[in-house]
């Protein structure tokens, strides 16, 4: 991973599992965010349960995960409380953020400003608040582990 | 499997993936009804892409794979457009009924008939249309493959 | 599953977690005989292991599992004593058979007999002795669920 | 992972793969050894798989793999042309070296030095030749992911 630009904040209009969390407020730890929608297969069978895998992993202080519940289909169906009973039902814990609609646009803001082609995708933010990687897909467990023990290896003494 | 009961009819309210479907059409085939809820974990990982392995390994003239959406909680979230965008994007093929609910009463009809306990159930009707086995929970691919067998062996000529 | 052949008898020159077993002696139960080599990749990562399940669902009464060592290669690094240990290490507790080598011929007996291509390869045998499939490579498990269930549907009331 | 001593050299008596390797000659590269017997059932059904998708995930240049055959029961069973079957058989191409036995000990040399519970056992060695985890047993994807991106993010550039 190479040096990168600051991450953009992301535009949240309800939060989940978590009170707001502002990405400034992240400085100091390595930041997951996972971008998905609850009726995205590959979200739901692989992409949330390996976010579950890092959570477990790591404490908070050093490695937060977040969901960004990116809506850009399925409006109705993916609504707020719609994900609320999904997230209850699967028990998924990390703060969830729902990305903000605007008027007119089935695309939300933050996927929009990331340039996001679909879900699920993967950000990974290092502790200084830059953007190393952006991944539209799923990475197999171990290069997501290499990555994140790359970012966590900075956070331990090598910047 | 022991000699059964027939299986009593389904009342459903609204089909996706076919026209509206009885039970005694379905005379001749082994017929293999999957109860579940679009956000039940158990069904959507596990419960939902076995049928679609037994769907794929049979013609459906000899066995049939029939969802139930048996809706017991989250009602609005699962509502039939919701069920549809599931359907779609998972690209699931096999007729999928929705349960009837009659006002006041949260558990839909064809579940409380059955006396369900829960998501997923499976049902393995035979070729005469006699419940052979109900089934709360997934069975491994093996054992229903056992089952299927046994049902599709006496289709085959030995009643 | 046709009517077939009756299975030609095994030739075996040493068995391991059993007495010595001819085929006739396992009339009345359905019999699932699995060829294999012990360092065949294939054989040790899914046969096997397959073959495990299957034993662990039914009553050897009822459905016993083989395991048959066809040697055709690596002669050396195969014999007895390390199927012994191979055994051991993997703690598999089915009857194995090791098929019977002649003086200069690189194919063991049975695998002649039987004309198999190589390891592994399964045949399932009815309770009444006769070789109703053989099989080149490794069925899921719901296949070869399917396949049981057809034979022990039989077993049980319909020939 | 913290500071370490300098991994002590391996003593093998015979190399698969590769001509002979000594740690020395690898400083500058983050090096993964397995120590394992070809007939340890975790050993060949998730360590060895696992080694694989280490060397496929990474330049050797960079990150090298090492097997190393520690066989402390069944000699006869496991002696080098057995291993020579076997990593041919499994198509591993990642240099094995065969640690090196006295008389009358079971144990091997590198085993009895590393102080080895056991196998499967994982030594990670960083680019400066320090050991700087010995694990018993397997690792799942994700944390030797995460082990790996540490030593990998300090060869970068951050010592």
């Amino acid at each position: 991973m190479s040096q990168s630009q600051f991450a953009p904040p992301w535009q949240v209009s309800r939060w989940f599992n978590s009170a707001p969390l502002a990405l400034a407020d992240l400085r100091g730890r390595v930041v997951v965010v996972h971008a998905f929608q609850m009726l995205c297969p590959a979200c739901a069978m692989q992409a949330l349960p390996q976010m579950q895998r890092v959570q477990q992993l790591f404490p908070a202080e050093r490695l937060t995960v977040i969901g960004l519940h990116t809506v850009f289909e399925h409006h109705e169906a993916q609504a707020p409380p719609a994900l609320e009973a999904f997230l209850h039902e699967y028990r998924y814990s990390f703060p969830v953020g729902v990305d903000q609609h605007t008027d007119g646009d089935p695309l939300p803001l933050t996927m929009r400003t990331y340039a996001m082609q679909g879900t699920p995708t993967l950000l990974l933010i290092d502790a200084q608040g830059r953007l190393r990687e952006q991944h539209f897909g799923v990475l197999d467990d171990m290069a997501l582990g290499v990555a994140l023990g790359e970012l966590l290896g900075e956070l331990d003494g090598c910047r």
